[in-house]
């Protein structure tokens, strides 16, 4: 009896527990990235006293290399120099090929019912392949390390319940922001979001990858779809481990969204709010001075092929610049077999290295003050591209095809074939 | 009667011209980069009183965007805003596909008998298709931009004699590396290099690059191949412009080396002097922290194919990191088709956009205290890829490739097949 956050927490404790309860759970996998492993770093160190000073388990902590890779200031170098030192002492081995929300599950870490806590606010991701991912703070993530367990208010959940047919040129992520701006950037504070209805059935594990992202962007503890055949068949030759199928039964949620897909345009999140969304056509006339398709939100195969069809013998806006950053060296060699990379550099794009490129404003496309992007990013405020006065507009990634072809935001039904 | 460089000054002038002589030439292409444009604009405007305020000739005035690229800073990316306005203002096309010196030569103007002016120190590099390109200021650059012209002491000549087979293993760089121990980093102080013997004959193209690119690390102001077939046929399709096939003829030398290539191994360049040159052997030892395939020295496909021969299914050593960066478009495009670029992404490497990379520590592979690279850069100057306790050793791309799988420097040779 219970939501899907109730049911892994029941799984995982071997007992029934209900939303509100404190609890101290084992967790599956504890992460942190370039520029998060310092702290928590630091966080381990002092537990030196009271721990064994060893990583609970060197299989189940990880490393990953993907905010400032490679370094772009002797700062970041040193600071990566010393988590590598880390990571040597330790015997963990740092991946280094990709955003670690998309490296985390192709390695097959995320398995439905594991609980995996990082030190990157989009770990809530996981929940695609119903997971319980969560993002906290280095210092807790420093503890988990040591110990292998973290503490948790068991969450109350929100529905959403996604339903309808995708009109062409609509996509995933044109739902979550209409998600967004219905719910609100608090609107599930610490709750769990589950999303169910038969548009999540139909979707692809990247395109749930998608919806699951941007929980936080509602204030979610994390995003969760129940695993179902397409979870399966994703995760086989990922993993040999065996997992639960856990579903929910007769849940009690705090509140239901019905969003009615098949009604849906594409959909841009303006400045400096994640929420603040309006159909393309009300800013169409917006000039856009660099386009980014890529992140743990919209950097994967499908994304890239969709901006790809559109790009396909055709170049960007001279005033225009676009960065393509696939989000993992996996999804970069299919994208290198299928042709989608020298589309997008015979475009006139910059492709750069599996990660998360401009996305945190500290190296590969930092704005100008004044300037304005357009992005696949799930985050627009306030100086997170650069400079201050840049504005960043969030889209799909047909919508940033789109606008690199034109210089201004762009309809992408107006490619579509 | 003349060196290579009296007979380009013969012919841009009309009349005879003499080494000593001091002259003011109309110059055929001016070009700064994104780091050197900002200067060069200010000297432009300072003109204005007197100056028409256009540029001489907007297709034969270029900027090209390669140093740092996409934008790392709020600094960076503030001085290309000002210098997009600055091109779009003057009709410029700003060139953003590659580093100046791969891609001013691909776009055809670079050909024989041409006098181009660069706000780049290694503008030299243009001598290997016989024209007489140099380096200068940016203030100089700014008046060249505005007037069309620049004024030269016509200099006196070096001639390196460049003879014999090279053995498997030994590439241009390695001969490059010992002609700079032998002439010393001040020994051709504003003299022409010009580059003459059967191994320069029978040099492609890209390998005579990689000689002109470095006659700066030597002092020189200009590096210079007389052309020959292998330079018509490389610019059959890039250009459609007649050029004259200018030869030294009784060149009056100041000094001149011969070096016997066939006897020559693999040479690295130690910290902090390009002079500072000794055979592989002896510095084996070494453990390198970051490996680096690029540059306007090595970053030609084929010294890509060297590489990705080495490489090939093979993974790069994992205290290591290895960062590849095309040196054009064009480049990476041939190097996608041809496999290279799987294969590098497959070893671990971190492929970039084409352009300088962390060749100049700005960005994209900066070095932290006291770690060590080996390259396939011309400088290896204390502090120039990023922390000043940090070391560069410069090598050809197969001693980089071998040095990658071992994480200590190595002789290529191991690896030949």
């Amino acid at each position: 009896m219970g939501t899907l956050a109730e049911e892994i927490f029941s799984y995982k404790l071997g007992r029934p527990v209900e939303q509100g309860e404190t609890v101290v759970v084992e967790v599956d996998h504890v992460m942190s990235h370039d520029t998060t492993s310092p702290l928590a770093i630091q966080a381990f160190r002092k537990l030196a006293g009271v721990s064994s000073g060893r990583v609970f388990n060197a299989e189940r902590a990880h490393v990953v290399f993907d905010h400032i890779i490679p370094a772009s200031t002797v700062a970041a170098a040193t600071l990566q120099r010393d988590v590598r030192s880390f990571a040597r002492e330790q015997d963990i081995t740092i991946l280094q090929e990709g955003i670690c929300h998309q490296v985390m599950p192709e390695k097959g870490f995320v398995v439905p019912g594991a609980i995996i806590v990082g030190a990157d606010s989009h770990t809530c991701t996981y929940g695609a392949l119903g997971a319980f991912g969560t993002g906290m703070g280095s210092t807790d993530i420093g503890v988990a390390y040591a110990t292998g367990r973290s503490w948790f208010r068991v969450p109350s959940t929100i529905n959403v319940r996604l339903v309808g047919e995708l009109q062409p040129g609509v996509y995933a992520k044109d739902v979550t922001l209409e998600m967004v701006r219905q719910v609100g950037v608090d609107g599930a504070n610490y709750r769990a979001i589950e999303y169910t209805g038969d548009l999540v059935e139909r979707m692809s594990i990247s395109e749930r990858f998608t919806f699951c992202n941007m929980a936080i962007e509602m204030g979610g503890k994390a995003g969760l779809v129940a695993p179902d055949e397409t979870t399966r068949e994703w995760l086989r030759g990922r993993t040999d481990q065996e997992y639960p199928m856990l579903a929910p039964h007769n849940p009690r949620y705090e509140r239901v969204f019905e969003i009615d897909a098949s009604r849906l345009e594409p959909q841009i999140a303006c400045p400096p709010d994640v929420n603040n969304v309006v159909p393309v056509g009300q800013v169409e006339h917006v000039k856009i001075d660099q386009v980014f398709l890529g992140t743990c939100t919209n950097g994967r195969l499908d994304d890239l092929a969709i901006a790809a069809s559109i790009l396909q013998g055709r170049t960007v806006h001279p005033e225009t610049r676009m960065v393509v950053i696939p989000a993992s060296r996996e999804v970069y060699r299919e994208a290198l077999r299928l042709g989608y990379i020298d589309t997008f550099v015979q475009a006139g794009a910059s492709v750069g290295t599996p990660g998360c490129g401009p996305c945190i404003g500290r190296h590969f496309g930092v704005l100008a003050p004044g300037e304005r992007a357009l992005t696949t990013m799930n985050r627009n405020f306030t100086g997170r591209m650069g400079d201050p006065t840049a504005e960043i507009y969030l889209g799909s990634p047909a919508t940033v095809a789109a606008t690199a072809l034109t210089g201004h935001i762009t309809d992408p039904r107006e490619f579509l074939s």
